[in-house]
Parts: C-alpha cells; sequence; structure tokens
C-alpha cells in the first residue's frame, strides 16, 4: 500500500513483485537493486505468493510446454551470464518447483519484512540468500533449518531468526502475504516479477524481467544495461 | 537452408521466423530490418505459420489468460510507441487471429519469397503491408483481393500479382511453407518471432521481440535502442 508520503516525494516509488521461486524475478530483482541508486526511484520491495498468482490468474507454468521449458533452460543461461546472477537450475527443477513450492519461504520473508524497521536490507539480503538455495546451489527453502541458514546468512541473529520462525506461521503473517499477493492480482498479474511504476498518479505495470528499457522509458530515466556500476565506469 | 556461402562470409547470419498474424513479430520484423544496415549481420527472412508452430509444439496463445490478454494489450501499446511501430489492434482480435488466421497470407508471402530475385525487399515490403492490414488498419488478409491490395502497395504490378496468386496456392509454396515452419519447429519454436543466430558454427535462437540486447551481445553487436537511426545522429 503507497501511502501519502510515498506520493509526495519527488522520487518515483516501484513496486516490486516477487517469489524466490522464480528466476526470472531473480533476475529482476537483481536489476532493480542495482539501479535503486541510480535511479531517481524509491524501491519497495514486494513479497508476494506467485502459487496464488497462478491459481487467481488461471495462467499455467511456461515450463510445462516442451520447446519453452528447453528454452528457457537456454535463455536463462544466457541472461544469467549477461546480467552477472549465478542462476544454476536445481536437477529437479520440477519436484523444487511444483512439489515442493515456495509459500513457507514466501512468508518467512513477508515476516522480515513485518519485523524491520528503516529500510529493507534484511528483505532484500534474505530474499537474495534464499534464491541462491533454490536457484545457485540446488538447496531446499521449505525447511525452517533451511529457513534459518538463509537468514543467519543475511546477517540475523539466532534469537531473531527464531522470533521470525515462529512469526512466519501466524495468522497476521500468512494474511499479509495473502494481501500483497491479492495487490499484485488487482494490479492483474498473472506472473513474477510485477514491477509496478508509480507516474503521476498513473500505476504502469510491467510483466517479466525484459522489459527495463521501457521501464526506464517511462520514468524518464537511462538503461544503462543489467550492470549499471560497471557502465558508468 | 543455409548455404556454404552464407556460412563462409565474414558477416553473422540471422535467420528471422515470423508470421504476420503476430504483432510481437512485427515488433521484431523492423527492428531487425532497421539494425541490418547498421551490424554486420546478413538478416535472412523467413516466413513461416505460426498456426503450425502452436499445433507442433502443443503450445496455446498466450491472449487466452485473461490477465495476460490485458497486459498485452498495454503492453503492445507502449512498445508499439517505443517501438515507433504503428500497431493498433483489430476491433476483434480474436476473430482475426483465431478464426480468419493467416494462411493464406503467409502462403502468398512465400510465394513473393519464390520468385523474388537479388534479395528479399518485395518479402519485407509485402510483409509489412500485410502486417498494415491486420495490425494497424483493421482489414482483412485472407482474401485474395487483400493480398493483391497489399502487394501492390509494396510497388508489385498487377500482372506480377496475379500469377503470385496462382502461385500461392500451388503445391510446390504449400510445401515451402512447410518447411519452413518445420524448420523452425526444429530449432524448438514454440511462437513467433524467432531470431536464429548462426555464431561460430553454433546457432542460438531467441523467441520474441525482447532479447534485441542479449542477441547484440552474443553476435558482438552494439545495442541502441529500437531505432538506431536517431540514436546515431
Amino acid at each position: 500500500m503507497l501511502t501519502n508520503t510515498d506520493m509526495a516525494s519527488s522520487r518515483k516509488v516501484i513496486e516490486l513483485f516477487y517469489d524466490v521461486i522464480s528466476p526470472y524475478s531473480w533476475l529482476g530483482f537483481e536489476v532493480m537493486c542495482r539501479y535503486r541508486n541510480v535511479w531517481n526511484i524509491d524501491l519497495k520491495l514486494r513479497p508476494a505468493f506467485l502459487g496464488g498468482i497462478m491459481q487467481g490468474s488461471g495462467n499455467k507454468p511456461p515450463g510445462l510446454v516442451p520447446n519453452k521449458f528447453l528454452y528457457m533452460t537456454t535463455d536463462l543461461h544466457r541472461l544469467a551470464q549477461y546480467f552477472q546472477v549465478p542462476i544454476s537450475p536445481p536437477a529437479d527443477p520440477f519436484e523444487a518447483m511444483f512439489e515442493k513450492g515456495s509459500l513457507s519461504a514466501m512468508r518467512f520473508v513477508a515476516a522480515v519484512q513485518e519485523r524491520e524497521v528503516g529500510g529493507d536490507k534484511q528483505v532484500e539480503q534474505v530474499s537474495r540468500e534464499l534464491w541462491m538455495r533454490i536457484w545457485s546451489q540446488d538447496k531446499d527453502i521449505t525447511q525452517p533449518a533451511s529457513l534459518s541458514e538463509a537468514a543467519m546468512k543475511a546477517g540475523l541473529s539466532a534469537s531473531e531468526v527464531e522470533e521470525l520462525l515462529k512469526l512466519s506461521t501466524s495468522k497476521e503473517i500468512k494474511d499479509k502475504l495473502k494481501r500483497s499477493t491479492q495487490e499484485a492480482l488487482d494490479h492483474r498479474a498473472f506472473g513474477f516479477p510485477l514491477a509496478v511504476c508509480h507516474v503521476n498518479g498513473k500505476a504502469e505495470v510491467f510483466f517479466g524481467s525484459d522489459r527495463f528499457e521501457l521501464i526506464a522509458h517511462c520514468i524518464g530515466e537511462k538503461w544503462m544495461g543489467p550492470q549499471p556500476a560497471a557502465a558508468k565506469l
């Protein structure tokens, strides 16, 4: 939800809806995190649940068409290299994505966001560590021990993690994740990542990790490729 | 099919598979036509039949998911403006795309290509005129009179058009269109546009009109946005 303060700022607000189950979300997430310090934007991280988006929109995961699955494998590999994001698909992507899923992981991220004050550095780092586990190291993201390990790597203390694990199964957090998922559906989401750019009082919605150049054009900023820091040197 | 001469050239060969039924193909087509004189490439236009790709790959048109259809409408409008391609969807896109289709139109384009010697300017111009009809002016592309009008606008004479209309229903041309569609399927197509870049003896396949920056990187050229001529001024 955007506050009046967000709207009054001269910086343009971009909400990024994502789920760590989605490798294209990882690409979108890293690029937007790199640009949050380059473009005049307020980036709002919006962890949500992709399973709920698929169900709510009636969409099907693209990987179910064999040629599309083969293409996505190549496409992800090329993009990972070009974007410099260490994507390496799990040995059994169908088990990881469709059987195990990301519900507990995204509830945990929602709990991290609920507790974090003054910024979203922890949300960013915990999300990244979860992507590292599932989409780089073929590790579990469903068990409490897995979430704990990711959060510790992201710099949280053992006692913080314990509290967050407990919080993540509360009705409060389940509802919070449902709300953000519903907000994405209200923006007509059918997949992630979804970038909602608030420009002149209007929400411009961009799906996928292949509209950055258009997003830049839309918010009056310059696209310098997926690594703006390198481009500026 | 690539000849030995193509392979021996220092210029990199890019094959572009497309169907005029597809508005994203139009975007890809115009951008590649603009870059054929900017990048050190040989662009090979490969008219093919998207209906055959959908059937052969088991893919479903994306527009059948309501949220995706709504998104594509907005996305196409924004891209059309940014790419400077005059896309304006037909009043009844489902009738135009799924009931009327493009089989006779793509056979006609295949016939134009079969007869054209020394280049593919006619193929380019006739394809563009067909896109103008269906994806800009909400006009028919199934009737002989429609194909004739498009071809005349593209600069062909009345007698040439008459011969091409006849040729377009021949077994020779039907087989030619089937072959190019099958070649796209052999490259694991599940939709159009499909750009097949031949780099160091390897075919790198890119789907969609949102991988130009990656294509440029792949062939060692520079991406300057969708209007390279404007960018160079």
